[in-house]
């Protein structure tokens, strides 16, 4: 099924994107944190990248509503967390859809303090790095932040790193509203119009269409929950 | 086998770092290109990513010795092809390894000139999109330049782009001098040392590890090749 979406640019004018092209950028799935071992915080973000070799440096995009957004900010610092490609949905659910704002987002987690001292969490996480802030860019929505490597370290060398893609076709996920991958459905036209239809999780967004999917929604087991967040089946609405 | 390097950072002190652990950042590989009809150049980058999704934005990093840096510059645009995984060694040698300064890199090669006028190389590529630079950031020995999608299209939706993992892993690639991800092997040091040799490729800087292959170097047929790109075996010379 191939989709279009309409994006305004900065002269006002209606462009057409498919969207399907920028599915095809690589991004992997991590877990950014910041703070010290008394207060800290962390969230679901697919881009980070290296930037430098020499020294290196790397950099991440954080939304600016983002509760993380104001440690790394205050502490100068942040660490990433590689998640692996088994991740459970809970990990992700818990870093992706939820606020440090409601609740204690590191509390249950195995979390490891660095050489800054910013948490470091362990569950589902294979690698991880940590890094002081040496330029904060404001792109928009959302701030890049730019830090150099300060420690690296390998938790587990077996297994591999899940990459969005297979986030995505695999295990059905979605880039939550605040990522700089996000994709409004308001904007999106499906190329291919089908008659099936489409319900949402009311949790994390994402979205079940039968027509991909083969099966009817209302034919799905009662104890079926979202393959993103783990939301029940009765926090899913119809849409169109 | 682990590996250790050591790097400078900006206090002068020697910090150790488990590069195995940088292994796991997830990237894609891409053509990146800008110019016009008339004159145009492109080179391979693993560093391609969406900062903002409203608008969309792209930042890629290009080293500021990279002739593609000079066209970007000048024109204010530039594009991306997305690398198919089966990207033959021959289009990865040629933007990769070789220098726009020496040869016209986008001759024999399929080109389309996209809405902004850049080249976009459509060989061995999936998808493409295109963008006008709006922001122009010196990080270091590289230029991050964020741009402002323009357009985007999928070439070939049956085919998945390579990751950088699959080219380190199963492709056997090395990133090039340039890359924000390259490894200076001086730097390295190995944790495990053995006796088996190790011969570096001239042409691109392919490490073969004789204890990594479980083959002797002398072994291999007189037509081996380069895995990454293409150069005879004669290209290749021992290093310690």
């Amino acid at each position: 099924m191939i989709l279009f979406v309409y994006l305004e640019n900065r002269k006002n004018k209606t462009i057409m994107i498919n969207i399907d092209a920028l599915f095809d950028i690589s991004y992997g799935l991590y877990i950014v944190c910041s703070g010290d071992s008394k207060k800290g915080n962390g969230f679901i973000s697919n881009t980070v990248f290296q930037v430098t070799s020499k020294p290196a440096k790397f950099a991440i995009c954080c939304n600016k509503n983002n509760y993380t957004a104001e440690f790394i900010k205050t502490y100068g610092t942040f660490s990433v967390s590689v998640l692996e490609k088994d991740v459970s949905s809970e990990t992700i659910g818990h870093y992706g859809y939820k606020s440090g704002r409601d609740i204690d987002k590191l509390r249950g987690f195995k979390v490891k303090y660095g050489e800054t001292g910013a948490p470091i969490v362990l569950n589902d996480s294979i690698a991880y790095l940590e890094c002081k802030v040496c330029e904060t860019i404001d792109v928009g929505t959302h701030f890049m932040f730019i830090g150099e490597l300060v420690s690296s370290e390998v938790i587990d060398e077996n297994k591999e790193p899940i990459t969005y893609l297979y986030y995505r076709n695999v295990r059905k996920g979605v880039s939550p509203k605040n990522a700089p991958t996000y994709v409004d459905p308001e904007l999106v036209t499906k190329g291919n119009l089908n008659t099936s239809k489409t319900y949402k999780c009311m949790a994390c967004g994402y979205v079940y269409d039968e027509a991909d999917e083969g099966v009817k929604f209302e034919d799905l087991p009662d104890n079926w929950t979202c393959p993103v967040c783990g939301a029940p089946k009765s926090d899913f609405e119809e849409i169109h």
